[in-house]
């Protein structure tokens, strides 16, 4: 089956081009000057397939480097499952997801690891890798570091929050780190000082101070900074390279910044959700549905920040200057009945996450056209970095002979609605982006030279996706 | 005229592919999947010639952005002229320079374009363009700024130096400034604090201290961390993208990433020459053919730093977190006999300048031999950014479908010599780079599809390089 | 004659204590602890006079190291003699100022300092100093350098701004400050960018922005972080310590507390108008009398800043946090008849300055009263490290045994209304503090040992005051 | 009681005078001038004693803020008692010290006070103070936070390291600091990330690096510098003021530096072994006695750092420009038989610490006469500032009528061997100054009018001292 996408342009990180892409079976034959005449006789003989292109983009397929598909949490599951979270990422343009395996305290790595796999396998509609999640770090952890590097499951995400959950105290943490170093995995961490925000959530709770609102404001900015900072010495003398997961306040890219100065290996993740929302806004949420508890659905961590201190232009700034490196969702979304509102009471009860996933790609998109940032940008964040930063690139994270075939042609001229309950393809019972209309438009998606999305219909297939096994960072400066 | 290169990997700045690359004509038509069956009729058809690139990374032509041939200074001229000059860039793997057309206070701006369009035209050997210097900003210099962008010369240096000679004050570098603001250009500037650099000469010949040693303690770090900041804050006032030459101090690096830091569109330079030599081993200079006066062979400006204090391991650092963004070499070479030897009693009548237009790439490429930059960074600085930055990318600085087929084929097991006057070859009586043996060889160079290096041997013509109409700096965040 | 202040706190730059302080002629000759009985004897028997300080602060009297009496300055003077403004600073608790020996590029600098000392001999309240202005500095400017440090004038000004004016070039601000270092004294420099900002003025003119606004918007704050910068540079390569003057930008604050933390002498100096008043103000000022000339009472330079940068903040910070380490006032008033109206159709013609001479104490305290700054801090930066700064301390600036008995006794019950035309004593027409009612009161003023006011009446006389021969600066670092 | 201390310069922070000193009784009843004639017969009439200061300093009483008298620590005590350590503090001038409770997690905090009133009541040789340590900070620990400051006891220390033995997480940190926030107390922090420090010396033992260099080694710089900014990052959420014991890194003051310049009140302490003695000396030392375990001697927390990184200039520096605000000695001594050799297989059982309670004015002093701070410098940061960081000025750290007579005649003509085991008053075997001769030396000693030391005696006693209550910080700025 060949494949010839036409008369479009590739971009790619530094540039883009004129050419046209033939794909033959689920990789990328060649890149070819439509204005040459060199190759026509076997393009003309050769193409099943004809996609045009002209005045669209041809990117590589997105790729979201954090999901958490039926993730446990609080007594309850994240509302996507593998299935119904990669057909909306497929919608969304974006052919690669990279899951979080979920370790607890009392459960054994590698058992998560292949329960995972279970989770996961025949159900997705787009390519997937995984990092493990290690929660209180024991020897036996660090046995299975190497093992999961072997299997291509090259980095590691470990907490600084969540006392008896996910928090591993600083030792371990470094010790992990330090097996990083050893196998030449890359580190994540959720930085807030898990520790603070406990005294502060239960002196909310005892004031009375019971509403969603609350929990942006018993987790202060502070509190990531000084985390994040934490994180990035543990690192530095471990000498392990960092990637902080999303960062939303200002201070905390100051961090990351001033590390990167000092020609640190540290990196951070930008969220849409921290981009683009405020705290203000979900302090003015309120629904005649929910009342006040309209504000749980922008319920995520680390928080919304409030816009006045200008934590979100610091963001696109960041994001602008790479400062931030790329851009995930932390799709973690929870319907509101039955989930959301178990913390109708107290805040500290609502299951925690936004779901994003199929929105990414038109949300950054809508920075190019807001003049936040190049298209080249764009795609550098949403699809080449990711690629590097979690080794994949070659395979993914390029349009290129010899790459997989995972393209999305993106229409400029397009427009996409994207914050309607009745519209979008996550299992939410609501849309944290309700409202939010704009420009540009995923028009067709290809999987490994599968077209899965094209006319405004899904065509493709839960179980086509594949795990990724994923080689080092090839980001490391 | 139809050739593929076969066997190669292709590097770009985001990673490498294996893949073939045939060259229609001047341009790429296409990149093909070795692997790929899909195409082979046509493969097997067309081609006139084969270039077997196994084992050998395919690069895009080098890019040197800062050269000066022939350049008249203190009543002389650099001693590479147009011709001999391109040849040596040619011999090295660079396929594009981009020269300093020289305007002097009491000279018409377009009278010299001119003039330096007509110096070049039908002597170069690799393809140029032109950025334009500026020298005691009038009104008629602005004037001149939207002719010069509109004909493709879209980058303007100023001097914070040398004053009569290119000194422009500090309202007349804002004037000139605010021009770019409106025109899009990218302003350059040499950064150095001419007018205390000035008073410390003046005082070091006072004292006696006449040697080659003295160019460099009377521009001290401190004058060019100045002018640094300077530059960056009338860049900012008049909201024009700036470029700062030569940087050679760490500390006006750091003016440079603090600027980056918050958002401005603030770019430094490296050369070969500040990343490996150093003042110290200029003040041990010493040989049986120029005594003392040996050091001249290094006086350059920017000068060469202390080693002691850090600043070659700094523009490492700094080339690899991109607070410098390319390499250029700031080719201005003049021989020891009759030019150097001016200032054999008055180190301050030496002729500034060291050549080194033939042996970036090498040199750069040592860096990935010995860890300090990966082997995309080289292409990237080298190539990839000089073509972003200087309105080219496209048509150079990356081997894509549509682009010239200005292409480096090099052999990562081959072994250089770049230091000894015999064998290299530039018009110069001596080498800055004696003794540098470095890994890595520059084995084919193709100028727009035809082979100019081969087999160690030089098969290009003088005449053959074009000028480059350059468009407006795609390098902006 | 010997004077007994009784009952009052006295107040010094780290704590406060009870102490009676009995003057002896000039100086004070004893504190003496009011519980203790050991000096009853002397104390009962050999007092003239007997002032009850109870309730009271009894504070070192004020210093004013910045203040241009009779000032030329384009083509007119400012408006207070000698004696109208030493009259004022007594008033307001200032018993020694440090005036401007004002040099133009035609002047000799030992003329100009010989005719300042005709101008004061005779004529002042209070005692004075000479800090001395040099402009385009020549070979015979260094040679007077030497001579007014043994005259005790151990502070030279350089200015980077006012071309034709005032201005040096760097390099000879350069060769002022290798002079500086060599015969130790303080260098002090109006940091702002004049030569862009004479290119800001022309055109700014040119597009009809003439009121008095445009005064502050063609003096943008990268102006004078700008010069700020380069004196600081300057300054670190010649080995001078180095005194900022009139700081208004908080970046410019930013670049000195650098300074500070790489452990260097330099100092910046706070003025009342910089911490209170705002461009915004400016740019909404307008009068019946005046219209939109009413801005120019508030023209001087530096200028005012945007409040909404929070300029005025970073200046109260700074000044709480000794990144600013002390009060003056550059005293430089000009009448709106005659002399402000010039500028009425051009806002470059509005002579440059504001009066506070006699409010400074005042306006400080305030500060004390808000819970800007401690009240040990006022005393120390309006009158200790003046004086430690200026090289008078021990004489000057302490209320301990042998030092001149300047001294206020401050009344933290009073009010003063400082914003009234008719109730203060400068010689202008108008108050830049209009409007202003504060909390405190200078009670009583001693000079040497006089009362010069007391009850709300002056008892001085113009010609009490001495110049005091100042030492090397006693505040380095 | 009258005491004359004439003929000397009395000497405080912002500068000196001439000034004779009376002292009635327990207080300072007048400075008087030298030169005065006023006082002369009272003062010729009443004085009991007279001391001849000419050519000598009269500074206040030294005060050090950090002693550990008797503490139990790893199975031993401290092997000062509060009556050897008290007398040895004489000896030195140091006339007042504070002293810290220890809480360990099982004990009641105020039993704990009330235990230390009984050790010390009658038994110390100087005046004494008490600062809290809180470990595991539980409930009842913040009532009585409230209940010490009522008594005098108005600053606590926590520690982030010492797993089980002082360390209380964040969060316990955090509840500490937000009770100081409201009763004004001053919150201290033992600023070392212990977990990570606790995995390394796991390791290094595990690996057989068993000797006291590996003590340095395992606490490396970044756990230092971490927790510093943690601390800083707690104390700026919880808006108290945060005083840093022990510095040793200079990236540790690069924080405090960083939270001054924001305006925070951060504050930082120096001790005499961070400035002197180095990381590498103690690797060298070996000797006859003790071979390897020579290196016990300088074993305290926070470890002795590498001079190759510059560390204790940076000391030195931040003494200088008040990024370090005053000089503890953290007086912590265990003698090498029967405490520092229980070590001897494992560095982890050397007690912590080193004594020099006897030596910090001259050792400080010796800063004077080597150019690293001025005289007044010196004053400030052994006397002023303490007193004023802690509460006591006015009645400590300062020569001033109604001032406690606690004052130190201090001869810079003079010259102290404080490294001979012989020759020191402290209870050790050993001297961790052995070698040093500085210039300077304490002449006289008086302890609230009474002379304690003088013409080489001691002439205290035990049970002299009194407790000091103390107010709140009168330093925060």
């Amino acid at each position: 089956m060949k494949t010839l996408i036409t008369g479009g342009t590739v971009v790619n990180a530094t540039g883009r081009s004129r050419a046209d892409v033939l794909v033959d079976g689920e990789t990328v034959a060649a890149l070819v000057d439509p204005g040459s005449t060199a190759l026509a006789a076997d393009l003309a003989a050769g193409v099943d397939r004809v996609i045009d292109a002209t005045g669209k983009y041809v990117v590589p397929g997105g790729i979201d480097a954090h999901t958490h598909m039926e993730m446990p949490f609080g007594g309850t599951y994240a509302s996507d499952t593998f299935e119904t979270g990669t057909v909306a990422a497929a919608w969304g343009g974006t052919t690669t997801i990279i899951d979080f395996v979920v370790q607890y305290p009392d459960q054994n790595v590698l058992d998560q690891y292949h329960r995972w796999h279970e989770k996961a396998a025949g159900r997705c509609a787009v390519d997937y890798g995984f990092h493990q999640i290690l929660s209180d770090v024991q020897d036996d952890s660090l046995v299975a570091m190497d093992e999961l590097v072997a299997e291509g499951v090259t980095s590691f995400k470990l907490f600084t929050a969540y006392k008896g959950v996910f928090l591993s105290d600083d030792g371990q943490i470094f010790r992990a780190f330090q097996k990083g170093a050893e196998n030449g995995a890359l580190m994540m961490v959720h930085a807030e000082n898990g520790s603070v925000i406990d005294v502060l959530q239960q002196q909310a709770v005892a004031a009375g101070h019971t509403t969603p609102f609350y929990h942006g404001t018993t987790r202060p900015w502070q509190a990531e900074e000084e985390a994040t900072h934490r994180a990035i010495m543990l690192a530095d003398l471990a000498g392990v390279p960092l990637y902080v997961v999303h960062v939303s306040a200002k201070q905390a890219v100051e961090q990351i910044a001033a590390a990167r100065d000092r020609g640190k290996n540290v990196f951070g993740e930008a969220c849409p959700q921290y981009l683009y929302l405020s705290l203000e806004e979900q302090l003015a949420a309120r629904s005649e549905e929910w009342g006040d508890l309209e504000g749980a659905k922008w319920v995520c961590s680390t928080p919304l920040r409030a816009r006045a201190e200008g934590h979100q232009d610091a963001m696109w700034q960041a994001l602008r200057t790479n400062d931030l490196q790329l851009v995930s969702t932390d799709h973690c979304p929870f319907c509101m009945r039955g989930q959301k509102e178990l913390g109708r009471d107290d805040f500290t009860k609502i299951p925690n996450g936004i779901g994003s996933v199929e929105h990414r790609m038109d949300l950054i998109y809508q920075g190019v056209v807001d003049g936040r940032i190049s298209l080249e940008r764009w795609v550098e964040t949403c699809s080449v970095t990711p690629a590097r930063m979690f080794g994949m690139y070659g395979r993914k994270g390029v349009v290129q002979p010899g790459a997989d075939a995972d393209i999305v042609v993106y229409d400029p001229a397009g427009r996409t609605s994207i914050g309607l309950e009745a519209t979008h393809h996550m299992n939410m019972d609501y849309s944290a982006w309700e409202g939010f209309e704009v420009d540009g438009h995923v028009d067709t998606v290809l999987l490994r030279g599968e077209v899965v999305v094209a006319d405004g219909a899904f065509h493709g297939r839960p179980g086509n996706g594949r795990f990724v096994r994923r080689d080092l960072s090839q980001y490391l400066i």
